[in-house]
């Protein structure tokens, strides 16, 4: 992280963390630099405001917010930036989630935010390299590799499926 | 409105305001002193932070706050406010209400909104008087009143339904 | 619990203790004294009755009543009391708590219930304090320290997690 | 009417009274007496627990009840009588229904209630009488004949349908 | 279980005994006759068929039909029978259940099933009772009894929460 | 339809004609022989019974049933016969169609319904089609002309909409 | 598998193997040659799409396709092939399945996608057997020994049910 | 539309172009060039696969995909390009949308779709210009003034609505 951060990976509690280091993991397997923080749209609103209000300043291209339930640290942080947002439903306890997803996609026009799957955070750094990638040539090509990286691995256990038979697969798998 | 209000309604957008009207008329019946306006906490974020941060200083005890959608007006409100804030969930056109009703209840730790039905706005004014009738004695018994008054309207219908029989009910109300 | 209690803490059965304890840690937290009973809307109603229809006149300013599945107990309450009941919608094993939801918050025009968040329980607590802060400069007071404490919390946090890097953050709390 | 009625159909507003018409209806076809009255769970709990509390005594032998939205009706009344109660969930503006469902069919062991489908009130009559049935030899031979008809009704539709072919019989129809 | 039985409880499948015992239970509280049986309406239809035409005439007077997932079971005994039939929705692995409550309660006009909360089998059995009772007076003063009963164990779980406070009472129970 | 009919295409009741239509047209428009009726699940049980399970030995080689609400009917015609079962979920007025979706697609283990779209009979025309054409070559030719078709027609739409450019096609279409 | 497969079993993921063997495991019993990939709509799109365009070629009547979440395999696969596609929505953590079951069965006029039951792969197989056998009246009554076994299986158990009794049963099991 | 396009807006069918035509507005305000095209996952899959190979080398920097039901068109885009896709769930007319945004949004690890709101074409316009102004400075200064301007307009009509309240302002609007 010597580099001035491209991408900002923010949470609204450390509970979030397990599900948003993906995010921060892609960074790392992009050679994207990052910054990962911690601030709550309802526990230190002032924070998530002054992030989002200096983040292109700072050189922010793209801002990743996770969050749970009510889930407003996307949509706040939007509102503040003209960074494109992107927002990671966190899976909460009761109603399996809908309520996360529910808070952070349904955005009133003129203020967007991008919406991955629940507990999406990997997809979510990986739409934060594509958005980075639509003007960086060399992270495109990355993202090819990657891609194609993708493929060869569900070829490569489809062909050992294919090898093995099905039974024989399961039983190495357990 | 000559007093300084005491109840701040709140909507994201006028077009809730054919639903949020309903709040102005509680507080008019119980002649409450209020104010109403817009603003929205992804359109005009600053308006709402700066609305819910001097709300107690300028003698607001209670603020109502209606949206639809990813409806975090009333979350974001109350993260700038120890006053109690009342969210009104407003209907929107996909998902039956449920996006505007999860973004409004399912509220962290620590950052209560109070959510009353979707598009229940007359009982988020009740609310607010209830609230305030918690320290108004005189207040509290203009509630009683006015349950007392909801009591007899059910049971003159129900005596009129009763004395009609329910097929000149019927055919009067049509 | 010396003084005459200002909230009542109400649920439909001990099995929700667990999850309603958490208002009255709230109480105790902010020096409100306040009383906390069982009893059920369909198996104890008369119970429920007396309770609400007298709560006012014992000196109680708040109700805070927690139920799942069909949660009949706050919009019962809120039919016997002028004074606002607050409801906590309990996860149930099926439905995911959108069953204790919607009978909480879907109350009919003239009888609000104020919902907080599935298993809100703490939130509860809070609604109620900041109803009895609209008229308690001293609760009020105690409300902002609350609301610093909390902000300073998620910040000491976020300067560990800063601090330690994510991976070390994530490596120490397991 | 003119006998002591076997079945109460009550309902939370005279706006449910275009629904809950039917089951009257169904009660007039059975020749089975009984009485329709509106009554509110929450505008006017006292006479929905006299009326409960007393229906076994006046001879009533079921309750239907109709409510819409956090629909309590139908589980209060169960909670002040030993009496079967059947519940009318009925179709609110919000949630498509789910919420008058959910209130009504998810009640806590000890205190049933027989929910109906949604807006289901000619069923709800319905299953009155076949409880009244289950002692009451002629109204049973009477729902016998009564289900003969409703298939005779389908069979005479299905003989039309397949003399015209489906197309006449849609223009038919139109 | 010598005398002729009165109440028929049928589940769809072996694995839906462990919910559906509790009917069961709830007979013999009550010393009604009953028979249990597996039958499934979609493995073995003749026998659901059979069983429901001839139920009445052996005697039976109300059927309890337990099922999950599209849970056919109680619509189809509904289709052959005049009886009363209740409805048991048991909770599947996916969405919560609202399958099995969705396809036992939305029942078309003309066939009712008196639907129970998801895994209510005990309010079932309390329900079939509360018919029986409506032509057995010893019946249903058993029944007022219960509920006595079911009062008093609130009760007493209440006193004794109150003695203790919650956090002793809480800790006696873990 | 003078040939044995190798469809068989029942509803539950005759207004699903107007949804259920559609997949008499795709008959129609494949040339494969088929007959429409209306029987009810719950109304007609023994018609249906009998339908399906003379089915087969009529010549039948495929069932399309569709029906709303708790929509047992193609579970029912599956429960009779060892032909494939398509159910054409029927939109119902509450519960935006889940209810009928739900029991139709969540069928047990062993008894297996073909659930397409919710109102999409004509989707279940043409998947049986697909079914009679794994054996019949003539008519898989005919299914791929009319995936063609199908194609063309969406390009030649796209085209047109290319040379108008979408203002003036929108305008059009008005 | 000697013999060129008839029946294709594919899925998204090797994750979904466990779930979608009961496929295989219906082909084997029933002595239908099939084979099972493992190929993703998204990761190897190239993939799924020739095998689906070469499947009628190669010999196949009848694709099976299992996915989870935003669950797009079936109807890829129905896209580019004029055989019959029986899609299998797995379970995913978030939303109760209901994502997969949506994106599974609400496809579009013109391309039928056949869904069963969420992690319904047995019922997939033996769907897939029903459509085979409408043109191989050895295994049209193979299908009809299957369901006389199912309902003889059914029978055994609630006969011996009925020879213990429900709690000697229940015991046994455990 | 003189210049090679940097957005591609694609949609299942042109009965979506009411909705999708907001993104396309969005790209004429912004003066960013765009192409529209209609092409369906379904029924053209080869044109939506050869669409989405070929974007990035034909100079698209983004594409948005509008579809409804199971709406695969934006992960399909997406499983053939490494560019952003934005996906537009259409609200459909069963299941309230939520059939089309979990298609959308419940994307597989790997391959990223941003779903926006319901119906959201708007928002979709605007997140590719802000993923378009992450590299371009000028853009990214209009999409300050864009914020602003929405800022006014909302605060314009607040102002408008204090200066008349809200009964003038009201039916002025009617």
């Amino acid at each position: 992280m010597q580099e001035a951060p491209l991408v900002g990976i923010i949470m609204g509690s450390d509970s979030d963390l397990p599900v948003m280091s993906a995010a921060a993991e892609v960074m790392e397997e992009f050679n994207v630099s990052y910054e990962l923080a911690v601030m709550s749209a309802h526990r230190t609103p002032e924070k998530v405001e002054q992030y989002a209000r200096t983040a292109a300043a700072r050189g922010l291209r793209v801002i990743i917010a996770g969050a749970g339930g009510a889930a407003h640290l996307a949509g706040v942080a939007a509102a503040y930036t003209e960074l494109p947002v992107i927002g990671v439903p966190i899976l909460s306890k009761a109603l399996a989630g809908a309520d996360s997803l529910y808070s952070m996609v349904q955005m009133p026009s003129g203020v967007p935010v991008a919406a991955v799957a629940i507990n999406g955070a990997k997809n979510a750094g990986l739409l934060a390299v594509q958005i980075l990638a639509t003007a960086d040539e060399a992270l495109r090509k990355q993202m090819i590799s990657y891609k194609d990286n993708l493929r060869q691995q569900v070829e490569e256990r489809a062909e050992r499926l294919s090898a093995l038979g099905w039974r024989a697969y399961l039983a190495a798998k357990e």
